[in-house]
């Protein structure tokens, strides 16, 4: 079997390994594909040599079928097409036990803090696995896991039917988001300055703003009839996105802040005070968003055809991140099965 | 009459003025009490001369008598002890229609915007008036408007009994915070660096925190047994403040902003993220914070004694903006019905 790792410099390796069998209350997954995503490309760039434990099998972006059971393991069937829902929590920290077991205090993110799914035969625990419908073609089931952080985000920026909402960034979160947010109701706008995402964008049938190119707050206000957007998700992880973030909401609007910022970023609290705004953080997802997640892909309100620019094989991951880093490509999978 | 007013150049002139009879809808008030506050103190050195207009009769924490009725107001006698809410809205705009008018995107703020309550007769629209019981101190009263603040900054933080809450600057709107929240039921520290303060703030039975002596994230985290603070109200205005108060939170914990922040703030959006942390504005008030404000004051849940400093006659004014400019005193009063 092969699998791709993170071994530290900046480097990949793909390399064979001898699968073991699932321990008890795990599951043994034949890996079918694997989307590659910011945080992975932030693991290979070093950003998180701090956090990881090398080498580092990633991924955490896929779809499967189980192919063996551990001991004890009920309600599952070798066959079964499955994602895998990529959080390890305690249990017993304050978070848990408030019941917000997703943003654990001593969380493990798996395919971070440890082995992902870029390897053709994964152990994961059966609490884990999620259950894909029969028919949903498992190359789009990849897209499930950063599907279920939109629906996570949207959910928690309360957004209603008739909200008219702003995304910041248009690359495959925003996307997501967009496409979200308007099966929940909303009118969406996506800011984003590159061409050629915006063209994409449109294609979807979303308005695009070229902040570049148009005074984004005189846009969003002709757009609210002066109100200001009822939502606004930051998903750029620009400084200059957050700052200006602030004049697009309505009062008493809200920011959902759902990129990462490594560092602390300037944000307008006058703004925040003067209109009673609401700042808020989300991350990662729940059971709810991921099931939602499967559904909206399923039947086809996300566009999964759209967002997956190709897919290559094993052997390619090192170029599919170079693209993606360069901007040349919205979502890249990984054809883990084809174990090439 | 008197009058004090700020007359640009960082410079106040208490003068002689003929009150006009109030205008159809008005009422006139005696006006007895003046409090002084930290918006004035903003004006008199000038940070808001851009927004002023010179000279400018200031003043918007206060408590009088009614002295004249205009045509067409019904409801209210000569000699009724009341209050002014400050706020005038114009009821079209798209903040009023969405029902929150006082944070009214064309909001005159009576007392900034407006001519204020340092006159010995001050006409303001019968709307704004908010009834007084008979029996309330006038110079405990003067202090609803800055009690109706904490009132408005503790209901939008959504705290709950049980809570512990953390309030960041123990100036008189950190101490009236404080006092609400423990009110509504919250377990409450305050964090303050001046030690004359955090003596004042311990003698009204709040635990205090020196920022600069312990570690106050240690200090949270263990107070709260590894959780966090369930709300935090930023109160200071202080950058580093802001900065730091992110640590202090519980995951989905709310942090309040209430102080004025002139400049943009780093805030540690990885925080807000991680933790999926709340940070809202929170700006003036609503009639029923006012009403409550009132029954709390007169109930003596806030100390009203104990946070007014001193009580000055109107040719003191100057002198007592430099008592609180130097953090010298907590509360001070004018004496504007002594006129003198
Ligand atoms: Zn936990
Ligand atoms: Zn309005």
């Amino acid at each position: 079997m092969l699998s791709v790792s993170y071994v530290g410099e900046q480097r990949l390796e793909v390399k064979e390994y001898e699968p073991k069998p699932p321990a008890a209350g795990e599951v043994q997954i034949a890996v079918a594909y694997n989307g590659l995503c910011g945080t992975d490309m932030h693991i290979l760039h070093g950003n998180m040599d701090a956090r990881v434990q090398l080498p580092l099998t990633f991924g955490h972006e896929m779809s499967g079928t189980i192919s063996a059971l551990g001991n004890g393991v009920d309600g599952w069937n070798v066959g079964d097409h499955v994602t895998v829902m990529p959080l390890w929590w305690d249990n017993t920290c304050p978070a848990c036990l408030a019941g917000n077991q997703h943003i654990c205090q001593n969380l493990d993110f798996i395919g971070i803090d440890s082995p992902g799914a870029l390897q053709g035969k994964w152990n994961v625990p059966a609490e884990t696995l999620v259950a894909l419908p029969p028919e949903l073609r498992l190359d789009h089931a990849a897209l499930v896991e950063p599907a279920a952080v939109a629906v996570h985000d949207v959910r928690r920026s309360g957004l209603v039917p008739g909200d008219k909402a702003v995304i910041i960034g248009g690359g495959p979160i925003g996307v997501l988001i967009a496409s979200v947010a308007r099966e929940f109701g909303a009118e969406v706008a996506v800011i984003e300055i590159d061409a050629g995402r915006r063209a994409q964008i449109e294609a979807l049938g979303f308005t695009t703003i070229s902040p570049l190119e148009v005074d984004q707050v005189a846009w969003v206000n002709e757009w609210t009839a002066d109100a200001g957007a009822d939502v606004v998700f930051e998903v750029s992880g620009a400084a200059a996105a957050v700052l200006g973030a602030t004049d697009l909401a309505k009062v008493r609007g809200t920011l959902v802040v759902v990129a990462i910022h490594p560092t602390p970023r300037e944000i307008n609290l006058q703004r925040v005070f003067w209109r009673e705004l609401t700042i808020m953080g989300a991350r990662v997802y729940q059971r709810t968003d991921f099931e939602k997640a499967i559904e909206l892909i399923d039947s086809g309100v996300i566009p999964a055809e759209l967002l997956i620019t190709r897919i290559v094989p094993l052997s390619q991951t090192s170029e599919a991140f170079a693209d993606l880093a360069a901007g040349k490509a919205m979502k890249i999978l990984v054809d883990v099965a084809g174990q090439k």
